[in-house]
């Protein structure tokens, strides 16, 4: 259970590391959209491994395939169905590891919980799932730019390099503009040498990316659970190694009075209402008011080493793991384009949803 | 939409903080559990205002009438339909606040969203809503104990005084020793002495609130999109104010190597396999590992300030909304109740999906 | 599990036959509704017991009290609890049921289902939960007004006393000309007889009850598996006592040849689209044509028969359970409004459903 | 929307008959099951076209593909994503019906609806969907047989010929002996010799299929809105061409009086309980009384005639349609696996549902 995300525009994801292929289902899409399948291509290869010289030296060409849901090039309304077939998998790196759980990774918990488990590559436990979800995302930005919305993420901690908490400070073009996807060239530049040398040393390293929607109507969210921030926080958490969100100031509201970080009402010129600051992040009272959305989500560092790990196998013996496989260093680059793309899925979600508000 | 949480163990919340009533229904509590009312009554008693001199001053008895699904005393596998009717009202108070946007408040997101709105006492957005938490809750772990699962939570920050981070050097006896229900209690003097003072300057403060899972067995979570923590984090992020989750180490990933947090596994003396430390938060891969679940969630100091404050109503005026209304000073000490009948809730409803898993 | 019906617009009921009170959460109602709330009164009344001579003799009063969602007598887009207190319950009826299974009764799955079972008039079983959707089925009712939807429904066979299949023929403003609820004032007075006769022999009578729904737009249900009908077969079965359902020519499709049931198009004289001829009924490929929807629910003869009646006990021990109790010698007169109520809880929720369909 | 069916054990589905593939996804498949996969070929064999000369000339080769949740042979309890390519399509046989409204199909309410259609073959509103659901309910089947449920189905009426209702009469193994799947030998080669004719005539024929699912446990089946009956009613009513649904004695109960069909308890020879008689169809209250589920079916003709047929198309003209395309004559025969199918998956969602039941 659980492959499921959504409740109008819904995802539903299948495929392990080294099946015959990962995919996906899209429920609810809205008919009538022209899809560029290019687009949502260039999301994959933004994901993709062995895209840089600080992800994993896997591969992968990740091609989408559509198998349904388009008709001469727009959505139908019904569902879309895609695969994205597995290549470049060497699923003998992996037979050391069939009875062996590696430390701080899902091994043991799929062993006890389901009394069998495909160990090829982390099986189902897989990032690799994590394809399914930007093709997804990538074809809901294509709805929510028919709607103003945009969704931009970027790496704004590795380690003990961050970047300035106000997203406001950087430019969303610049993301791109080097390989570990943070919009502070500076800062960029020593996050590469820090993954670089703990790469060097078979080591990983953890870090935060932040996550920006503009354009987002007033109105989106549902009370009671399902306020926006509560299915966006959901989502992000549900992305592999990740370990905490926040949104606007988030923890550091814990050491803040109440008239400080007020989002006092104004007038705007043209006599609309305004909020004057977004400490809230976008969001009061679990409903989206007009103002950009902005969070942060924290990832661990990967589980995998590539140095030889002292462990158990599921016979309770001590086992030496040796060193194999293809691993990030540093998860957030490729992390990035997922944060954006589970951003879209879930806005897109509530975009649908409000229409149901009113008589 | 959105008030109802869980895919088998199911709360459906309804109410405003001054219609009739609040209340709820539990559907898919499983038959024969002896329910003891006087307890779920008890944790009410530790969510309602008027409790301590740091809460509110409104005083509300809060008295749970179940409706249905019990039989002399036993679940019956029914919904357990129930209420709260809504006393000590002043509607009055709120008279003023009709047309008016209070700053940081869901005034404006609810208005603008429906189009109408019960500006009394916050209506539906009200914290109220939490009392039909409790009271699942309560009746949630009165299931888990069943299964010698236990949760609790404490304040472990308020403003600048923080605890320390590692929920094991404190007794969760103690907790309820003191009125910011903080478990060390030099730190709880501190607490209070910084509320008070809040209180007295008419403002409010943030702080953290730290949850803890014991006894859960191996298994619970569904991967990829109902995770534990991800399941675990919408609930606590559905809690009103609530800004930020983390579990495990969370954030502090951030600054880690994967060398360092690595739970390494070794062989107990009975020869069974243990975890040798917890960085990961009781959860690996969504799914947990049968080691305690620990996180904490962020809140925002409330927004409600009892000082005269500049806003503006809904027909785009500059309006000064006059100090008014009974509020808390600090929300930590009454949410420390609701974090407990989330946790409850949430790995009552994945132990009832547990047993789908396996042939 | 269960107790709840919908999507978008979801209906939750809680409630046993001689617990404190039945009652039911309306969430997802659109806000901005003006809610007559005699109306909704009038809907429960018709459904009420004791109100006539071939209804049963108990006589309760069912008013509804709504606890939420509405402020200033409109919808607010929060949920609507509602409830109705029980009374002129007479338990005591019921003590030699306690351990005994009545024939044809839940009374035996239940207790072998939960281990448990509120015995006392049917408890969860008892068709006065269909109270709930009564009250939520005329508020469903009055948002459809608003779009030129309506439903009605009437009883067209008691017993070996048909009308004519054709709906076309009855007026829908004669149903409740007599108290059998037909608009055919010749098998109405027949149904009275034969039912009179029935109840004269402590026996029960089935029948079938016809159900309309007029003023659908095109577009209403969704593919595959929520096509309209298999919603709308859904919730009529879900009815107690439903045996069948059937739309459109229903079985009697089993003995036709396509060519003669083709609904054929023909062009009218405003130029618009229109089919000829509605053996569909109203729904083609699970989505409504804009035709009327027409159907038919086939009920069973009330199990509770006014004699003595051999059975078991739980024990497995032969009983014999005496006369008591107060029943209906035949559901239809009382089951038409819960037709017309579940009619209208399906609709509303495709209309709100198909807001999403496109772009 | 509504691609999706089950609350634990859930098929998604997806794909157009002129599409690339069809397929589906399978979440929530226990773990540990193993499953037969030339067994679930050989139910896509009964259902696939050009089995034989009473249907379609369609000769579709219908080869599953499973690209996931399965590992050595077992499931893992990870959703079961599958394919079916399409093939022997001849879209061209369409193209004249690009803007064509066809009688009776669901063309006319796709266009309206999503605005946009994909007319080759039917596009998402073919038959050939059900060859997915064909492929779940063959898996669900296997899992069942470990917990001795069976499900089997056969044509019982096709036009004016009808078997015996009591479906205690034929013996399940004879049902593949004729090509109608009917296992009354005398009434199979009449309704043979009815669709030759039918067929010849360039029409179609409507009819019933009667569904049985044998070694049912006492206690599946959730109130109030979660009747097993009312959702085995909803699963078999979205099988195309489906009008109606009775179980039990259905539509037969409403000329019965209660004292002639009360199913009466009595004591075998084992001192267990048991009902005299099945009027009820093995479904009391909505929940499985251990005996014997049966119920009916209510297939309309194929709209599609191979005649020359007049109607409109989307601008409102008159047109012909040639007749083209290869069609079944009556859907019965191979919607028997479909019904099957159908069964499996319902009974599957519901064991699995039950065991969340109890303490």
């Amino acid at each position: 259970m659980g492959n499921t995300i959504g409740k109008i525009f819904r995802l539903t994801t299948f495929g392990e590391s080294h099946g015959a292929a990962i995919g996906g289902v899209i429920d609810g899409m809205p008919s009538g959209v022209e899809i560029d399948i290019d687009a949502v291509q260039r999301q994959l290869d933004r994901r993709r491994p062995g895209q840089s010289s600080i992800t994993t030296g896997r591969n992968e060409g990740d091609r989408v395939q559509v198998l349904s849901g388009l008709f001469e090039g727009r959505t139908t309304g019904t569902p879309i169905g895609f695969i994205i077939e597995n290549s470049n998998q060497r699923s003998g790196d992996y037979d050391n590891m069939r009875d062996v759980f590696r430390p701080s990774h899902a091994d043991y918990t799929y062993t006890e919980k389901y009394g069998i488990r495909d160990h090829r590559g982390g099986g189902r436990s897989s990032a690799r799932e994590t394809a399914a979800r930007v093709v997804a995302g990538a074809m809901a930005r294509q709805v929510l730019s028919h709607y103003g919305i945009g969704t931009y993420a970027y790496t704004s901690q590795v380690g003990d390099i961050c970047v300035d908490k106000d997203y406001r400070r950087y430019n969303p073009t610049e993301i791109d503009n080097n390989i570990v996807r943070c919009p502070d060239a500076e800062a960029a530049r020593q996050m590469i040498e820090l993954i670089e040398q703990v790469k060097r040393d078979g080591d990983t390293i953890g870090g935060v990316i932040t996550g920006v929607i503009t354009g987002v109507p007033v109105g989106l969210g549902e009370p009671v659970f399902d306020k926006l921030h509560a299915a966006l926080g959901a989502a992000m958490l549900s992305i592999n190694a990740a370990k905490g969100f926040e949104y606007g100031l988030g923890f550091d509201f814990a050491n803040r009075r109440g008239s400080e970080v007020a989002d006092n009402f104004g007038i705007a010129a043209d006599g609309s209402i305004k909020v004057e600051t977004n400490y809230s992040g976008g969001i009061q009272g679990g409903i989206s008011n007009g103002e950009d959305i902005y969070f942060r989500v924290a990832f661990k560092p990967v589980a995998t080493l590539l140095r030889d790990v002292a462990t158990v196998n599921s016979r309770g013996e001590s086992v030496t793991l040796k060193a194999r496989g293809r691993h990030d260093p540093c998860v957030l680059p490729r992390a990035v384009p997922i944060v954006e793309a589970m951003s879209a899925i879930v806005i897109l979600d509530f975009l649908l949803q409000n229409r149901c508000t009113r008589l």
